[in-house]
């Protein structure tokens, strides 16, 4: 073993909390609190929940939610920045963007202690059903950005972030191309909640199948995955909280309750990866001959 | 509603058993035995684990192991087409094929009431480690055949199948492209085990990652699940049965349990998959546009 390989383990957490309203630095003042908490208990990796600094806003379509929005060197982005310099953290946080007029994103950014903003993810895929009118506010992320194809992990000092937002978390060709690029673990920051007006087994079956298809695509990949999850009532939304950290088999390490506000905190084996692909090798045998129409939107059967 | 969404209900079973030795009409006859009792319980569709005729003889590479091949119209194939005639039972079966000399498959067939063999599948994705030395034994199955591409479901009276077997279990790339041809169900004859000299803890995350990438594949695809496994000890390897079915959003409907030879049976309900398609359209929004990368063995990060 070389010493590069030694050491690798990680402390992470991931955090959920309520975000009413819509006075930014407020929400940004709660999140600050609780990445403190983490900080303190060692985290070097911390993640925030999707959308962290207002009300999650798409419950509805109003033109002067895009008031919101602020670019990538806005005053939301610079707190966290500040954050993770004095914490001597990398923080992984959750913005409404403006990039141009008429253009705004859902864009996850890290901040990686006194290095600033080493990189940022616009989520790709934008979901719409009543209570989330997103296509209504986000641009999907380019394809391509920089010449480089999408889903590119996010170089940091704690590793390679696989960075993918909400909706993204159904889709496993997403994640696989942010391992195929080389992330060393999973991220996805969250707001997704039940309608209180479904029965009690409805809900329990959608919450388990988002548990699982995260949790898979840890095993198909073998990396870990982080979750937070927002949380509390809004606009008719119970979001479901259950943030959670699972390991590169998909084995969960830690995972928060659906009510309460909180840290959850694991220590994550990066060394786990590279055993668990020379055990269980996915990546020798796919069958990338048989892939191409993994494009298609739909393969017609015409006779 | 039109009559042709009504009464959607399919009953399915799904057998493990043990399959010793190589003496195949005498595994047969277990297998009809089970599938007779599926069928007296009301089962239309039934499922049998990879492999079923002979013990798994991969656990080592020996040249005569290859006289078990035989071809698509066998005997072992004659046996089932009859059994599935005498039942009016759609079955799918699992068979070491010589497809000619030199070229032998890992292949799944399905036998369709008095309709005979309506359609088979060749095993995409060939394992390789100790005590599964299937890439001496098995030619990968064609990318294309007959102008389709591979994954292609198999039309009988019970709905279209999406077959696949064992290790493909592991790729969510065919669950996807199975889908994309209108799979109505997945369908994932089974033969893994446990290495007895792993812990407990290891060999749960192993079971439970293997669950959890299957159902997370009714999940991403609204479509049930059906994986029938072998059960018993064989040459070192402890195959843990645990056969199950699941429903469109990846809920259990049953399952077996890791030690007794049985059948399970399961009321899948195939309105369901349009229901949930269209409350959580992840087909609607797949970004194909961005997915040409996943023909790649690895994206190199040459900076």
């Amino acid at each position: 073993m070389t010493a590069q390989h030694q050491n690798h383990a990680l402390k992470a957490a991931v955090i959920q909390h309520q975000s009413p309203g819509y006075d930014k630095h407020k929400n940004l003042q709660t999140s600050a609190k609780y990445i403190e908490q983490a900080a303190q208990a060692g985290a070097q990796l911390i993640v925030l929940q999707e959308l962290h600094t207002t009300a999650y806003f798409c419950y509805t379509q109003k033109q002067d939610y895009f008031d919101l929005a602020e670019p990538l060197n806005g005053t939301s982005v610079k707190y966290l920045k500040q954050i993770a310099a004095d914490l001597n953290i990398t923080l992984v946080g959750s913005i409404f963007e403006r990039r141009t007029a008429g253009i705004y994103h859902n864009t996850a950014v890290v901040l990686d202690g006194d290095a600033g903003m080493v990189g940022f993810y616009r989520k790709m895929h934008i979901p719409d059903d009543p209570g989330f009118n997103e296509k209504y506010y986000f641009t999907p992320g380019d394809a391509t950005l920089n010449g480089r194809c999408a889903f590119q992990p996010i170089q940091t000092r704690v590793g390679r972030l696989g960075l993918l937002v909400c909706w993204d978390q159904w889709y496993p060709e997403a994640a696989r191309l942010a391992a195929l690029q080389g992330a060393e673990m999973l991220i996805y920051p969250t707001a997704i909640g039940w309608d209180p007006v479904d029965t009690v087994e409805t809900q329990q079956h959608q919450s388990e199948a988002w548990r699982i298809i995260q949790r898979s695509h840890a095993i198909a990949n073998h990396l870990p995955v982080l979750v937070p999850n927002r949380v509390g009532e809004e606009n008719g939304t119970q979001f479901w909280g259950q943030s959670f950290i699972c390991g590169a088999q998909g084995e969960i390490l830690n995972q928060a309750n659906q009510d309460d506000e909180g840290i959850i905190l694991a220590d994550i084996d990066l060394q786990q990866t590279e055993q668990l692909r020379r055990t269980w090798p996915y990546f020798r045998d796919r069958r990338i001959d048989a892939y191409r129409n993994l494009t298609s939107r739909h393969i017609d059967q015409l006779n």
